[in-house]
């Protein structure tokens, strides 16, 4: 642990002996589990408070933050969730529970807006329904680890629209931007969607007021949301990512990765498509091939 | 930092980027204290979800954890000090921001029952105003450092009553079991207080239910409160505790310090009084020599 200022050893048996004391306070408990989260989480939040030197009105100010993300979060807003995500603890959740396995793609944030029971649609189908956005042709297989495809999968696919806003978003029970559809016999898919574009989380409360305190942007990168599921493999929670988006640096919630960056290629109204469908204006099109590690692998 | 499982080098290296990515974050930060805070933040916080792999499920209890936190408080219940109290880290604050000076006497938390405006009683006056319990004759003296005695230092002093309840808490507007007083020209005071007893912290909420989940009570040791504060000196908020409670190694708040722990000496009703007062029931006596640091020693 660094200190970064000379305490006396009388000063330092002190506080050491309190993070002491806290520990062994968890001995009773029955739950080993419990009982091991409790006693990492008390350690680091002791060096954490030790390190800064954290003063009383510092103290004072981060239950005043804290109060007010309470009193802000409800039933359609969670802003301890968002918390987690600017602080990167929901991204690393997620990089734990999926670890790194040969080439299986990498997963990313879950985030707030998949929606049970979204609509069917045919490989090659437009899950827009409606909603603005310049189109986008997304092609790709899914394959195992060994490399053999997987027919049959679950595609789940959701999006903002050009406004930046997820159809749960508005207030009329739409459903756009959203759909699921199977890998063929080949393990490969293909659909109509629209071309991803930024939005910023929500910021107009205390998590948003931190994020201007410190100087940073509450915009994520443009990104289409994927989740996968096939018998045998472990669910793929995931985005793509548009190369070249000047924010994928600094992602509010630190979703990006590059292996997860793509080239979504400009055409120009008329360009003929994929699947001869008349596009009337700019589209873009990119392709995602996708690995799923083995069930075991989580 | 502790990884209790065997990772490969890939996924080491991409939580460590993780980890890196978010800390650059706060480069763009200006204000070099709330920088320095949020980095330290980061760095632990993240260390906690490495080292005990925290799990989706457990992310997620822990957010419907702090959720239920900020529901339960409002304008008269404040679980999120609560929580701060019993990890500990209310109490690492007041040990950090009262350092290890000489013999100066030992701080401990302050509690959310302190109210400005306190009654002033003179020097073998009583506190009670009328709370149930057994007397208690408190004297003691303040000195300085160099052993100086401190005359005109002011004393607030608060308890909870027999039944383990602060004045505050009656919802009638009574103030009794706290009161003002000053040390004489030779740095000495006294006073009859009630003898205190122990209580439980609000344990009806989620604070509550996870002390119970890892088998901790909530119980807190008799306790008396002091705060003291004369020119030149650093204010001294502490408590004193009664020797012989079997809630000393287990105060919900870390609150005891060895240094604090008195004997309240037993007498039998009748016994005759320090100040000739008489008393028809069992009462106590106690003796606590306070020495104040001087004020740059915070």
């Amino acid at each position: 642990m660094t200190i970064n200022r000379d305490i006396s050893a009388e000063q330092r048996a002190r506080e050491e002996d309190l993070v002491q004391r806290v520990l062994r306070s968890f001995d009773t408990c029955e739950d080993a589990r419990l009982g091991e989260i409790m006693r990492s989480l008390v350690t680091h939040l002791h060096t954490f408070v030790r390190e800064v030197r954290l003063t009383e009105a510092e103290w004072t100010e981060a239950i005043e933050f804290l109060t007010a993300v309470g009193h802000i979060t409800d039933d359609k807003r969670q802003e301890f969730i968002l918390l987690s995500d600017v602080l990167g603890a929901s991204m690393q959740t997620i990089t734990i529970n999926n670890e790194a396995y040969g080439d299986a793609t990498e997963a990313t944030v879950f985030g707030p807006f998949f929606v049970e029971g979204s609509p069917r649609i045919d490989n090659g189908g437009d899950l827009s329904f409606g909603a603005e956005g310049r189109p986008c042709w997304v092609e790709g297989t899914v394959r195992d680890t060994d490399g053999k495809p997987v027919p049959g999968a679950r595609i789940e696919v959701w999006e903002a629209d050009d406004d930046g806003f997820y159809d749960v978003q508005y207030d009329d029970d739409r459903t756009a931007a959203r759909a699921h559809l199977f890998t063929d016999e080949d393990g490969g898919y293909r659909f109509w969607a629209i071309t991803p574009t930024p939005y910023p989380i929500p910021h107009d409360g205390p998590v948003g007021k931190m994020l201007q305190a410190v100087g940073r942007s509450p915009m994520r990168a443009s990104h289409l949301h994927f989740m996968v599921t096939a018998p045998g493999a472990r669910r793929l929670v995931t985005h793509i990512f548009v190369r070249g988006d000047e924010l994928l640096h600094s992602d509010t919630v630190f979703g990006v990765k590059d292996s997860l960056v793509k080239d979504f290629v400009q055409r120009l109204a008329g360009t003929p498509t994929p699947d001869g469908r008349p596009v009337d204006r700019d589209w873009t099109r990119v392709k995602f091939d996708m690995v799923l590690a083995p069930e075991e692998a989580s």
